[in-house]
């Protein structure tokens, strides 16, 4: 029906390799964008080409934006001493969205992984202690993700900075409409351990 | 974190309207695509703008290439004599990789619906009664969707196509790899009523 060098060929391809997206629903978001061509075909070249052009990582703190220095660390108004620290961006920017934090952020980029070699030096780890003194850092916030890896991290970045700055992490508990039937019993003792006067 | 006219939010925004992503999926997409500069972000805008410039309708069947008759039509060997009418383009290319069928297709672009003001004239209905006599077709296949609206339009285009060509759909029964446990009792009803001598 196409040919191999066939330019929608090669777009299905491409698009094949999104996460969450496979070959079939590849072929079906092409497909919609061929029919849509002038409302969101045309437009999503151009801003994927905008994205390409100024899309960058912050020098500072590891947030994607369009700038050396993001808008979060640019603004005067977040340098009140707290900095919190994240694996990826997307959990900087699911943190954002829940705009309770009016600090300053550190995205590591990841976590310690003894099997996959991944270190200190690959995490954006020696960069997070330069910035406690550089920006007067009062205390850290340990926001990594509630796994293994995320909280053997967590363990070494507060052996790394114990003593220097007040340490704090998420508390652990039932989430905001669980049923404790579908928790699973690590959530469930956690909760009862940090259980509070009613 | 992000303006409201950034470049990344306005291609979170376009991705999120694409069929199947959401706003949580298309920021996975995007953080992705950024972090794959080089490998798929690049590419990816090359590769829709290249579609944007050449995609186009196959004026004969409706089909989606990249010249004004498509690959299929101007195939010499593809004209035996036998049409396949499908509703959309997803279904041809789901036939071609079935590749069993050898002979001309005809893409109506959906389904009768008297309900959303869908008539015979905004499906490429015209256009198909034209070509039996102008592509001498001495067969149409009728694959359209098992569905009510499906069933409708098979129907209607049968009427239309009566005592002028030979007709013929696809058999209803057990998909291979089907569980009968699992079947609903129309396909059940249907295989039964189809059953073959063992």
């Amino acid at each position: 029906m196409i040919r191999r060098n066939d330019p929608i060929e090669a777009l299905i391809d491409l698009m094949a390799r999104l996460p969450g997206l496979g070959p079939r629903s590849a072929r079906r978001v092409v497909l919609h964008l061929i029919r849509k061509r002038a409302q969101l075909l045309r437009p999503l070249a151009d801003a994927i080409q905008a994205v390409a052009d100024s899309a960058q990582e912050c020098l500072n703190c590891g947030n994607v934006g369009t700038s050396k220095i993001c808008d979060l660390c640019e603004s005067e108004s977040r340098a009140n001493g707290m900095l919190c620290v994240v694996e990826e961006v997307s959990d900087l920017w699911a943190m954002e969205r829940a705009a309770v934090f009016k600090g300053r952020y550190h995205v590591l980029g990841g976590t310690l992984s003894a099997l996959d070699g991944v270190g200190p030096d690959e995490l954006r780890i020696p960069r997070l202690i330069d910035r406690i003194d550089a920006e007067n850092i009062t205390e850290v916030v340990l926001a990594l993700n509630a796994t293994i890896d995320g909280q053997t991290t967590a363990h070494y970045i507060a052996d790394q900075l114990e003593g220097r700055v007040a340490l704090s992490s998420l508390a652990q508990g039932v989430p905001i409409g669980g049923e404790l039937d579908y928790l699973d019993e690590g959530t469930i003792t956690a909760a009862m351990n940090a259980r509070k006067r009613f």
